[in-house]
């Protein structure tokens, strides 16, 4: 059986799910708090970022999803809550006594806390408290609250990222945030995944950690990786059980298209370079070419510009570390008209003698430089394995906004 | 006996070394060719890039230099004869047979070629061949030539590179060419130093490697590694012995200011930011903490914009990959006034606690990144090695340059 994986924001029914967003104050006007409440508690999942000096909230969420189990979220955008020592901590877990308290949960370990935005400024408690006074009626209100919470959770995002996922009897819903890895001002990427199907811990945790590795793990926009970066499932189980092969997959195409959308918004970014390595002996080899082309400025800025400068991409390839093996001799890099193009559409760069001089390729190049996507594969020639990366290109927008960011 | 290790462009008497530089037609106008000749067979070391693509003269170079001779050097500019296949190589080693004719040289071997320019078009030889019809007469007639080699070996650079060191009653000079790993068009970094000492090829050796290892192999302006990176040095004998201490002191130091030159010098380019790596483990942690840093565009956005959003460097500290162990709670991050200042002008930044919130220091740091060689110093606690390292700001000059570039 296979279902129709089509990723909508049609009106869907997520049994069980509240969500809501609003402005306290810490913006002026957009909004800047959200909460998501499961009616029972859920089954749940969450990966952090790896930076050594996480924010407050990981610090309390990776305690609090030790169990297994999260009933609320709750998030503020605007302040990371990061870099603000024993005060932040005991902060965030304010953050979800209050939430505890509020939706009448049993335990305040089912709560999982995310801030987003400055790093190193304590939070504003009084006027956090703002957001709890109403919650319980907001999220009763809101039935289509989810546009409101994705909104609440933005910080330097030009649009909502939300996206839904019917499976079978069941509804996968998740919400995103704005690229933690170019955010202006060390902010976070959040993902958040809410589903009513009835999985297991042990199955949402391997299917959860390998959807994100497919995606999540697979961007990069400026290679600056935050120190909040969260993500998260939450698994209620009213809708009951699904079809498992067909719940991963509707999973994996949710969490890359939530990814390709954080890199699409990438701040400064135009256009999104789609690299598949391939025939490579290692997942460990393919993140490190991918890492080297997605992240080299010359890369990026002769793709903003669509100056078909060839030889830059085959330099990023030569430039990877000496301790990751490979022979030059035996990689093909291809530019492609599209996706999976094999035909008359692609053009071969070789490490060794370059592209054949040759103005009809060096213009179809320009075009492929052209396109919203770009489309790059690179096959090493040294085993099977293969995976497809996202990055962004890299435009003046980029430094203007950083550059002139004042805090 | 400390001799004074001064970098100078005064005059001065290198024995037995002519220099020219000439416009042969590749550019327009500015010169294009140039040639360094020793009277004598010189002792040579010489170290290239890792790039797995490298240029055909690095291909033909590497080849020559294992005898441990040199007698002369041909460089051109505008064009790098890089993915370039055998048709490349043949045209290196044809510079290299013109340049042994010309100059009477018993063998081929003796001389190191280097292109440095647009990859992936085939040298035009009958242009290169204009460069060789009056070689030995310029080279005999240009007793100041250094400047005219130095103008030759320019691509994007702003002005050319050189210094002198007085070593005893010998003299080493030095000529590099702009930044390798920033150069627009995947040009390259050249560094040449000559000297008329007398040293054996084994101190020459590990002195030159020590002190690449110290200057040039600590910089970065755009963590791109071209594939032309070339640095050598030729020895020729005929000012006789020199204290080995003091010549290596000055070689450091030469070496050291050259690679400062290009990282000012770099594309878009403002500002020097000097790092130290402080009371670390070892040389390859303080190269994997010192590279996330310099190459964090966050952080050189801010440094560019004068932000003091010191966040930015304690999430490029804490983002170093896992496998490079240390402890978040030991690392101090300091910003100073000045070189090794940590008196009251310095600021300490800690990633758990970040600063103190003092308008004041946030101010004082607004100050220090004002300046044009910001100093900032992480002290990693967790061992004893040290070594300092160089990058510049990112402007938005650079993306422009690199966008806006034809091929």
């Amino acid at each position: 059986m296979k279902a129709k994986l089509v990723i909508s924001k049609k009106p869907f029914t997520l049994k069980g799910f509240s969500f809501t967003g609003m402005n306290i104050g810490i913006k002026n006007q957009e909004l800047d708090f959200g909460v998501v409440y499961s009616h029972v508690p859920a089954v749940a999942h969450a990966v952090f970022t790896k930076n050594r000096f996480p924010g407050a909230p990981v610090v309390v969420g990776k305690k609090h999803i030790r169990g297994g189990k999260l009933q609320a979220i709750v998030v503020n955008s605007k302040n990371a809550n990061a870099c603000t020592g024993s005060q932040g901590v005991r902060d965030a877990r304010l953050m979800c006594d209050w939430t505890k308290e509020v939706l009448k949960l049993k335990k305040v370990g089912w709560v999982l806390p995310s801030s987003t935005g400055i790093i190193g400024m304590p939070l504003n408690m009084e006027v956090m408290k703002r957001g709890f006074i109403s919650l319980a009626e907001k999220l009763a209100q809101n039935k289509p609250g989810v546009e409101l919470f994705a909104q609440a959770i933005m910080t330097s995002d030009a649009y909502p990222k939300w996206g839904v996922v019917k499976i079978g009897k069941a509804t996968l819903l998740a919400v995103a945030k704005g690229a933690g890895m170019i955010e202006p001002n060390m902010a976070t990427m959040l993902a958040y995944f809410f589903t009513d199907a009835d999985i297991s811990h042990a199955t949402l945790k391997s299917m959860f950690n390998e959807a994100v590795n497919l995606s999540f793990n697979a961007i990069t926009v400026d290679s600056d990786t935050s120190t909040s970066d969260t993500a998260v499932i939450m698994a209620n189980g009213l809708a009951g059980k699904v079809n498992q092969v067909t719940f991963n997959q509707g999973l994996t195409s949710l969490a890359q298209y939530l990814a390709k959308e954080i890199v699409r918004d990438g701040e400064g970014a135009h256009k999104v370079i789609a690299l598949k390595i391939s025939k490579t002996r290692s997942e460990r080899l393919a993140h490190a070419i991918a890492k080297s082309v997605l992240n080299s400025p010359l890369v990026k800025t002769a793709i903003y510009g669509a100056d078909p400068n060839w030889g830059r991409i085959i330099m990023a390839v030569g430039k990877v570390d000496v301790r990751y093996r490979f022979d030059g001799n035996k990689v093909k890099i291809y530019a492609l008209d599209k996706a999976g193009d094999r035909g008359s559409n692609k053009v071969l760069l070789n490490g060794i003698t370059g592209v054949k001089v040759n103005s009809g390729k060096v213009e179809k190049l320009k075009k492929i430089f052209q396109s919203q996507t770009v489309h790059l594969e690179i096959e090493v020639g040294n085993g099977k394995f293969s995976k497809t990366f996202w990055g962004s290109d890299l435009g003046v927008e980029y430094v203007k906004y950083n550059s002139e960011y004042t805090t």
